[in-house]
């Protein structure tokens, strides 16, 4: 399976087979995790085999795709059945991005509106929903990448405009560009190098492994620092603006992401550097009212202890291993959604747009 | 040599020998190095065998005991000439610490005052400073521990007060008690149990492999969060102190230490967070007027992108690895030295002390 499909891309469905590019072993290796069951799904959601927001929804989508092929072609009832029991599998996956849950909603919707057409025809409906949220998730990041030029016009349109990024919201997080990554991208369409830094993202280094991984093969300049090194080169005036992904976002525009980016934000603020964050408008969340609201998963201590294969701690040790942080929207300068770049206050903007 | 000295201590003298424990493998094999030539020892410093900021004063002053016994014995300007030599091979080993300095300049003063003895009497000489030196340090720190009571004593000496700190500033950074973690190691002597998070501090981890291994074995109850997870801690209120150590501090109070130190200050600001730095009088550096004046060592881009064995970052890609970050005066709550805990302003407190 190595280097079966040349182009950065999380989820490839191909001659009717879904693959995930198992990401928990890049950069060493390029491995293909083919996806026949519900089950190979949902454990690679779990262990990060796929992961990012946008490319978790992706996931789940194709999740019910191969459901739907799996189900019992007798009654609606039955393949229904079938059908939601793969759905509500699938959403325990991981509690804290909302994609997943937005992308297994639409499919539902889907199935049910079409509950009059045969069987078949229902098939046809969910493979086709799956592929057009993953098409769609790629014109959303272009749009992002687009809006996002915004942050470097405004500062003159420079050459050597530097970002800080943190963990991997690229192109391996979703259809393609990215969203933290597609103004990077798209600047350099139109002849602009933006420069990045990326934090390696501890525990699982998804900034080393992932992100510095499509910037480098893309030509793009990355360097990579550790999570501790972002308040020092902020300090040496070497970074221009942050942008981050996002898992979930608050109606009132408060950010969960990647454990971290939280201080990264309150670094970026006290360095007078502005920090946006990438979000399509399926991560946002108008149903929880503030970031305080967000489940935040903890994951196995191990990731930290034992991460890299080698133990890095004594054993017995207590460990606290949170996935991800909530950035309150008063450190965010603007949130870069498919529509447009948005200023605070957040909730107004949020509640007219959607 | 496993097992061979029962206490936590890097650097041990037994029976004419000098050993260094092996920092680097811990806290998976505890692997002694004897120290048998003045480069065993500039080595050992090096690759961080030996590390923490008054360990290498200690471990410089024994590379001069080495040193001493291979010196010829014929005239004082022979067994001069070699010990020049040595201070000046062991001086270019690490150039951020100021510690590796003082004790060589110490070492090297006790010689030439020595000069009109026999050389079997400079010797035992040489051989008694390092002795004083490593037992000092000790004094030191015990003290620094009973200073660092203030911290606790202030907020009402109540159990469950819990400090974060980065790195390892142990007992495995000096001779016993270590710096940072000395008014922790004190306050258990006086019943009171303080808890501690301890950021695991990429890339080499001697918060989690050193700091999480000593506290852990010594009963103290702490917990090992990533270097991206100390914002997230301070917001949910978990912590009531910072505590770090120290590799050089400017006449200005500015504080050089390990790299994130700068980032862990700006988090406890915004999160109004005492942050203190315990400094022995030996780090503190008068020539040095401010922090910008010291010189921050770049380490092998490896310690980033190999650093556990595996691979974790694409070949190729650009890394920035500097050791160690400037921490400004203005935010640091206090500076807890052997003689005093000292509120700035803190160059007139230093100018007054030493």
């Amino acid at each position: 399976m190595e280097n079966l499909f040349e182009e950065i891309q999380p989820i490839v469905y191909r001659d009717g087979k879904v693959f995930f590019l198992d990401q928990t072993v890049l950069p060493s290796e390029t491995r293909w995790v083919e996806v026949d069951s519900v089950e190979t799904c949902r454990d690679a959601i779990m262990r990060l085999v796929v992961r990012g927001a946008p490319a978790i929804g992706t996931a789940a989508a194709f999740g019910m795709l191969v459901a739907s092929r799996l189900a019992p072609k007798g009654s609606f009832g039955d393949y229904y059945s079938h059908m939601k029991n793969a759905k509500e599998h699938l959403a325990t996956a991981r509690p804290t991005a909302v994609n997943l849950f937005w992308a297994l909603k639409r499919m539902d919707k889907k199935i049910l509106e079409a509950r009059e057409k045969s069987l078949s025809e229902i098939d046809a409906i969910v493979e086709k929903e799956a592929m057009d949220i993953q098409k769609e998730d790629e014109e959303v990041c272009r749009a992002i990448g687009i809006n996002g030029q915004e942050i470097f016009d405004y500062a003159g349109a420079k050459d050597n405009f530097t970002i800080l990024t943190h963990c991997n919201a690229g192109a391996l997080a979703t259809g393609k560009y990215g969203t933290a990554l597609a103004p990077v991208y798209v600047a350099r369409e139109r002849g602009l190098d933006v420069k990045v830094f990326v934090d390696e993202t501890r525990p699982l280094l998804q900034g080393s492994r992932l992100t510095a991984y499509e910037l480098h093969r893309a030509g793009v300049d990355v360097t990579v620092i550790t999570d501790g090194m972002a308040a020092s080169v902020m300090g040496k005036g070497w970074i221009d603006a942050c942008i981050v992904g996002c898992d979930r976002m608050a109606a009132n525009g408060d950010a969960a992401n990647k454990i971290g980016t939280y201080g990264v934000a309150l670094l970026a603020k006290a360095h007078n550097i502005p920090f946006y964050v990438a979000c399509p408008l399926s991560t946002l969340d108008l149903d929880t009212p503030r970031g305080s609201d967000i489940e935040i998963e903890e994951r196995d201590p191990l990731e930290i202890t034992e991460g890299m294969g080698k133990l890095t701690a004594p054993h017995g040790v207590k460990v606290y291993n949170p996935a991800f942080d909530v950035t309150p929207h008063q450190l965010i300068s603007g949130v870069i959604t498919e529509k447009r770049l948005i200023r605070a206050p957040y909730a107004k903007a949020f509640a007219e747009m959607v």
